[in-house]
């Protein structure tokens, strides 16, 4: 598969060339980004939360405290529970002439579907390493992997990556002509996030050197 | 006011002590986040969608076309549209000797309630002003308005800021006592937005110079 069917949830009613089906556009800002924010209805009400995501394949998984409002949810909807994982990055800004025309350069990605409480204890820990390996890639080799008590306080949920869009604005502002001659500054400013120097934790044995992946550490 | 009104809907299942009502903490984030996620609930499922805001007092305000969904969504909600908005900011990576306890430093705000469609011109120019401002503190006064066909095409939502909590997490690793021998570094990674030398647009006046609230450009 190189490319995701477009649905009736999935076509943009507002812009839509900027959007992108291709997989290689959407894994690779799914991939980029470190955190998403999913969004399900709970008693007919929208709730929004962030969290960290991690993609493997055509699968995307979050996880969170069986105690968690999603995660109790998902236990009470037998048919999945039906998400809403965005995901956004902010590339800059474009400031028009006019206000009309001020924009974001922005990459974002919106899977939806009902969304599986994974159960199958292999697929969970491969799930949750994967996770770690999202936000530091290496990291779940080297760490302490969760024990059984504390699988059990955490659970995971996956969604497949089926209906699935891209948005993509790239590019400086674009004035209507009669506005070209006004005396505004126009142009783009570049956002990046930016790691700063590791601090090492108070407790850390002052023989154990940063790790590579932190040598260092970028989102691509 | 100086702090909201905890409800069922504003205190967390989980990590309670990470909870802050106080309007400061609040106005805080929401301020300084360049861009939110709104989710609201159509045809029975969630819809998440990246956007900018802007708070102005207790107000904080959405913008997108009338023909967007979420506005066409709202246009038919008399008593207005139940909406999640949650902002968050990343702060670092926190990095554990266990794979449970790595988490993120991070600053987040919910947001809840019943948006209404701004139907007063005043409030609506106000608001459209405002989000510019938020944007690039400033910038309103420096760019063409919008005209009326302008205003006509744009929707602006408001929501009360009532039901409202922030969560936060500062601070290194916590790792259980008998992880701490562990040969795994340990430690924060800091995140930061950064913006870079801003790029004028191709057709733009030479003699233009920087405005001074790209000069730098900061968000807080």
């Amino acid at each position: 598969m190189t490319s995701y069917q477009p649905t009736a949830r999935t076509v943009p009613t507002r812009y839509r060339e900027r959007a992108r089906y291709d997989c290689a556009t959407v894994h690779g800002i799914l991939d980029e980004a470190l955190i998403c924010h999913v969004g399900y209805v709970n008693d007919g009400r929208p709730v929004v939360l962030p969290t960290t995501h991690v993609r493997l394949d055509e699968v995307l998984y979050l996880h969170g405290s069986t105690g968690s409002g999603p995660m109790l949810t998902a236990a009470a909807s037998p048919d999945g529970l039906p998400v809403c994982v965005t995901v956004t990055l902010v590339d800059g800004l474009v400031l028009a002439r006019s206000a009309m025309h001020h924009s974001l350069e922005f990459r974002s990605v919106v899977a939806v579907g009902a969304a599986r409480l994974v159960q199958d204890p292999d697929e969970k820990r491969r799930a949750l390493a994967a996770l770690l390996d999202h936000v530091a890639s290496g990291r779940s080799d080297d760490t302490r992997p969760p024990n059984a008590r504390e699988l059990a306080a955490t659970a995971v949920l996956a969604l497949d990556l089926v209906e699935v869009s891209a948005k993509v604005r790239t590019g400086g502002p674009v004035d209507d002509a009669e506005d070209i001659g006004l005396p505004h500054w126009a142009g783009v400013v570049p956002l990046t996030l930016n790691a700063g120097t590791p601090v090492a934790a108070d407790d850390l044995d002052a023989a154990i050197p940063l790790p590579s992946y932190l040598t260092p550490y970028r989102r691509t």
